[in-house]
């Protein structure tokens, strides 16, 4: 939303009520968030969500329309929880529909083995796109695309494998990173941080006491895209903070 | 929302630009998410968002709607980016002010070292209450509650210590749940699962395809308040999947 530096944004949608009854813990989005910055897309948002279809398609629609991008995790397989596909023709007036790409692939690969059922991941939003990474490797899944958001499966081994496929669309321009160590409490600093957030606009500065570590207790961080104005803001927080600088980085 | 059982539920609102931007791992989420479930609690949302008013209070505002009960993790310091006690007043149309009995515990905590700012902590939503938790201890400080919405530190160690005072608020029934693993895969169950589904419209079935185990294929779990009735559903998987069976727990 109102990042304070330009550039483009996503949203994280994990769709796992497995997440919210406590069954597994999170990775897919505690994956992403890592790789989206590495490449530096800016994440605003990760929402864990039932699987329910309204509740899907509103959290899409709401995303899509937010951000540059937006990645779904699960409710992609053929069994009743998974709704995923539905939602997201719902949530742009798409109808569901079973795609040949999709189907003939399915067939082939089960080959007499096939149940019925499994063609059910062959049912897409009508208009989607399919995406089969930089070489062009048709032999692959594919990224089921449609507009901004990008559906990849839950399971975590498939989340990555799939993510990678496609990961080299999104690179843009680094986010840069300072960081200042302060032995002072953060009542004590935080004039010299509104002042430095004030002269500033252009960068990001966060906050964060540590009660765990002996060696400081506020980390506060510069983030931006403008690597000049990231080290005039640094410098400008060294100074203020004067004596309370345990270190940078 | 329509879990398909009673029963209190929750959402939970990480307040957090640094897990956003990767630089440290969610935590609070993760541990509220378990403690909840073995409360009877059932979690209906996860959502991560920045430092920013306005998203923070339409945030904390859908979610006291829609849940029994609303725990905000972060954003109560007294940096330029703690802004959400600021943000729940707007939620509900309060003011912030600043709140006597918590003024009178920093300055006495503080003494000679006080700096103004310390006294931020101080300003709360007007009306908003002090929970100092079972025993009634006063010499701690307390869980800061406006209507539903639980406001709590992002600092791990004090938001566990924190929900620790106030967890015995919202004990429930608990929730139970039973497991089928079958060795076959979702396409081939998915038809016995979709059966037991419409047969027992009180208990929430889900279904976990898992590749990192050899042992078997898809977890099934059955979740429900009635233990009669999920038992009774879990037989009729297990009746249903017949050798796919691996095991049940």
């Amino acid at each position: 939303m109102s990042l304070p530096f330009h550039g483009p944004t996503a949203g994280i949608l994990v769709i796992g009520e497995e997440i919210l009854s406590a069954k597994v813990e999170e990775q897919n989005a505690r994956y992403l968030v890592r790789e989206l910055r590495g490449l530096g897309v800016a994440v605003r948002r990760i929402d864990v969500i039932p699987d329910e279809i309204d509740e899907i398609a509103e959290a899409v629609r709401g995303m899509s329309s937010r951000y540059d991008h937006v990645f779904t995790s699960g409710g992609v397989g053929p069994t009743h929880d998974d709704l995923t596909m539905v939602a997201v023709a719902k949530a742009f007036g798409l109808r569901p529909a079973r795609n040949p790409e999709l189907e003939s692939k399915i067939r082939s690969a089960m080959g007499p083995a096939l149940h019925e059922r499994d063609l059910r991941m062959a049912d897409i939003p009508d208009g989607a796109r399919l995406l089969y990474g930089p070489d062009g490797d048709r032999s692959r899944w594919p990224v089921v695309t449609v507009r901004n958001v990008y559906l990849l499966p839950g399971v975590p081994e498939i989340f990555r494998r799939k993510f990678e496929m496609v990961r080299e669309l999104f690179r843009a321009g680094p986010i840069l990173t300072r960081a200042v160590y302060s032995r002072e409490s953060e009542a004590v600093i935080a004039a010299t941080l509104d002042a430095v957030v004030a002269e500033f606009p252009g960068v990001a500065v966060g906050s964060y006491p540590r009660l765990d570590v002996a060696e400081y207790k506020v980390k506060i961080t510069v983030d931006g895209r403008d690597a000049a104005l990231v080290e005039r803001a640094t410098t400008r927080i060294v100074e203020g903070l004067g004596s309370a600088v345990v270190r940078t980085e």
